[in-house]
């Protein structure tokens, strides 16, 4: 159990991760030119900390541990909304997001990867 | 195997959705407005009809099948371009979209759904 609002809990539809980990993917957005920035996963618990803190917190896969992003690179998120969608199985994160989202140092996660047009 | 180019093949790093189809969250935003209009499950093959036809396809994780969206509700998304992230594991799809993007008529997934601000 998480600390998260038991009525937006009961909302989720969380995918398992194979690890037994209910997990949810959450867009991220620039909050005013609309770039989609990234995606993430998160728990209820990262979810909790994103709604509590107002940093955006994600749950790694390939880490399986909680990050806050900008926490090692200074690339921060500060979340501006959040919202869930009709079927309760994505989250839309509207971010200010500090320099380069992508840890390759792009903008965004999908701006070198162009695969149809 | 599907009939999507190897060399995109190659490059996506898919989930197991639980029955062991391997899918990857497609992000759709419209192109002009950038509005997140909703997230939906591509696997390979959905994939390739997606970059193909034009029209974006998805994976239903609900009803175990593929589906064109607006096949039956004629809110049609004409695929304007299709990015891989960083890492493989997720799509951005910029469309045109015909009509509300979300069953519940509104315009996307996500207009109804603030849990947090």
């Amino acid at each position: 159990m998480s600390d998260l609002d038991p009525a937006v809990a009961a909302r989720l539809k969380r995918a398992d991760d194979g690890s037994g980990r209910g997990l949810v993917a959450a867009v991220v957005q620039q909050h005013d030119t609309r770039e989609v920035l990234m995606l993430g996963w998160m728990d209820d618990e990262a979810l909790h900390r994103t709604l509590t803190t107002g940093r955006a917190t994600y749950w790694s896969r390939s880490r399986q541990e909680y990050w806050v992003k900008g926490e090692t690179s200074g690339h921060a998120q500060h979340v501006r909304s959040v919202r869930l969608d009709c079927d309760g199985d994505a989250l839309l994160v509207e971010v200010d997001q500090v320099g380069p989202a992508c840890h390759t140092g792009t903008r965004t996660c999908f701006d070198d990867g162009l695969i149809g047009a």
